[in-house]
């Protein structure tokens, strides 16, 4: 593989700079017919790979690629699953370059989606294109791509239960996280899940006076920051009744494996530019961030934000609140609590709504599988270092539904880095970690059976 | 007078529909232009109405009109105040009609301005013509007219300081606040002061995806929330340190003498969309808004705000906090304590900042004054009824600064109506009010002497 790489390089690179030049931001309507042509991309870079058939499929939001070559019922049988639609933009101001015009610099791709998660998805389709045209391929192989993971996957669930017979499979392989370094492999053997919701506060039907009515009035921005205030408690402790009633206690021995990994809490700090680190009382940093489930505001917003100075009573206030879970607790379970906690801090003298995004539970998966053993010889062969277990912090919502339908585990070898700021300005992917994962990739092939 | 209204009617409203469409909003750097518009307008207005002389005058930010007639320097001299810009006009939406092309729905005038203080100001200077062009004036008028009333008068204080001569009057005449209603005239006796600030919380140095660090960063918005949360405490109290320690408590006969006007709490309620009041434990709606202090938080923002979800530990997150205060609580002082006391309770874990936006000091008018007698013989004649003495709840920062330096009492004739909605939606004001109030005007000069 890393020959074919070698020889085959300029043309990848044109191929993955044709997929992210296309803005496929799945959280904004106006860019539907962008998704669409991303999926028709998608579709035809199956086929050339080697697919037998690869279609665009409707769903009840935007569409899902699907391909598979088939060589033989009784092989063992790969889906892969990715996903092409991509986060917001916003601040643009902050990208160096623009986020859907892709430039190497100093070694690494720089674009909305380089890593999350064109660049991952693309270092499957040219691992199965390497094992189709040098004749290497001994296992049926499935692609997934999704066109809504960054807005919760909301029409996949069903879509994959409708097809449940055509997605059939042994394993589910996933490279939509992160390595703990470039010298530090790691495969992670667990994500969190998720509960997004956002609360509205309602107060005077029309933004008042702030010298009129102030002292008299409720104010909805004061109101809805009391209600958040209270969400974490003095020990970083959700208060939603009933939050922690799953969450399962690791034992010493787990954390102590866990606690393994490298970690640098000053160069933590450093590489985020934060004075101090806070959390849940009692657990480390890495714990706080992957085994323990936490709170967040994601977005708030009320009254006169711009430039200058207005004296209003807002009318109203909103924030996005999400909550990560560990497994055991279910997604549905923590947003009905969630509901119910908000309306029972909800104070009589405003009006307050809560609506839901999208949510996902959490999952583990075991160490001693076949598919983690594989994955863990093909990256050590690689990377020529052992990876270590690692417990992913973010949520893919939609694998805990999969792996519930389809009856096959996920194995996520990701391999982005902590620098690639996914979500951000200037997300980027290194190129030696691009050809890395497709070499990994293509040597899980070789190690894989069930 | 109303004679004089009857006849000019159309013209009036012809001039006055003029200076509202000039868009002078002074918090927006785009519109500088219209401000040198209509601060030229209302100098043909004054001209037109008799004045002397009528100028505009550069300020540092913007510019001042100055207009006076002087027929004898042994009779007293009446100062009017008013401004002409305006607050945004933003939510946009709930704009029944544009809000720079005032038109006339049931009897009242729609535009932005119309009340506050365009169609307030343009009361006198009709009030001054019918005086001049009918031969009865007796006093000296001088007219200032300021742009940064709704910004916070920046530039005004120095101004009035380097023409103090210039603007020498016995009393400073103003309508730029409300009466109770339209059957219960009023006077206001006092207002508020005002300290307004930003506080702007910085965490991680960029976004940061909320699945990787989440539970283990402290949030920005979350911290803002804590610390807004914790500035109001238990009973409705603000807890910045030495906040209440200037804060003169008035007497029983006081408070009962303020508590005579009329106020009906679920009217209250209901003509602000509320489902209950919320204030100071121990004071009444009506003292809240009035004889105490108090904070709000009038815009807040930080993260993902837009259509859907994102998940993301936002960078920053920043609120504009103001203070209204009441008489004896010096803004320069207040804007200290909250910018030592928000440096005390910021964490360590985040990085806090305060800027100042603007401020004044809060006033009190004698009863037993000539203007105010004065003013309330011309009222009870227009109105058929006593007005009576009422405490304000707004602020006109520079009227406590300008009494300092002139030496000259404000008083505050205003005959705006809680419905007017100004700073919202929709602003307007009735056609009764405004020809009532160019009627007090005139009464009030006939009866005003030193």
């Amino acid at each position: 593989m890393r020959q074919y790489i070698a020889d085959n390089q300029d043309r990848f690179l044109d191929e993955l700079f044709e997929l992210l030049r296309i803005p496929s931001i799945s959280s904004d309507a106006e860019h539907s017919s962008d998704m669409r042509r991303c999926a028709q991309l998608l579709v035809q870079l199956l086929v050339d790979a080697g697919a037998d058939s690869a279609d665009v499929w409707p769903t009840d939001g935007h569409p899902v690629v699907f391909g598979q070559k088939i060589i033989d019922e009784k092989l063992p049988t790969v889906l892969v699953y990715g996903h092409y639609d991509v986060q917001p933009v916003d601040p643009l101001e902050l990208w160096k370059s623009d986020p859907f015009k892709p430039e190497i610099r100093d070694g690494a791709i720089y674009a909305r989606g380089a890593n999350d998660d064109k660049g991952q998805t693309f270092m499957h389709i040219k691992a199965f294109e390497y094992m189709v045209r040098t004749g290497c391929l001994r296992h049926n192989v499935k692609f997934l791509f999704e066109g809504e993971e960054e807005i919760g996957s909301s029409s996949l669930e069903k879509w994959v239960r409708d097809h449940s017979e055509m997605l059939a499979c042994d394993i589910m392989l996933v490279s939509d996280t992160t390595m703990l370094g470039e010298n530090v492999p790691s495969i992670n053997c667990g994500m969190r899940g998720l509960s997004y919701l956002e609360v509205v506060v309602k107060g005077p039907d029309k933004d008042l006076h702030s010298g009129h009515y102030g002292g008299a009035v409720a104010n909805p921005v004061n109101v809805l920051c009391d209600m958040i205030s209270s969400l974490i408690d003095e020990n970083g402790r959700v208060t939603v009744e009933g939050f922690y009633d799953d969450v399962v206690e690791l034992s010493e021995a787990d954390r102590e494996m866990l606690g393994r990994a490298p970690f640098d809490i000053d160069e933590y700090k450093k590489s985020i530019g934060i004075p101090d680190v806070k959390g849940e009382a009692g657990y480390t940093t890495q714990e706080r961030q992957s085994i323990r489930p936490c709170l967040d505001v994601n977005g708030i917003v009320g009254g006169y934000t711009g430039e200058g100075a207005k004296t209003i009573i807002p009318s109203s206030a909103r924030a996005k609140i999400s909550m990560r879970l560990v497994p055991n607790q279910l997604s549905s379970k923590i947003t009905e609590l969630f509901k119910k906690h908000i309306m029972n801090i909800a104070p009589p003298y405003v009006k307050v709504e809560v609506f839901e995004h999208h949510g996902g539970d959490g999952f583990l998966i075991p160490i001693s599988s076949p598919a983690y053993k594989a994955a863990s010889r093909a990256i050590s062969e690689v990377y020529g270092i052992e990876p270590v277990p690692a417990r992913g912090g973010g949520s893919i919502a939609i694998l805990a539904a999969m792996q519930q339908i389809l009856g096959a585990d996920p194995l996520l070898m990701g391999f982005g880095l902590e620098r690639d700021t996914i979500h951000s300005p200037n997300e980027s992917y290194l190129l030696s970690q691009l050809f890395k994962g497709m070499e990994s990739i293509a040597l899980f092939y070789k190690y894989f059976d069930k």
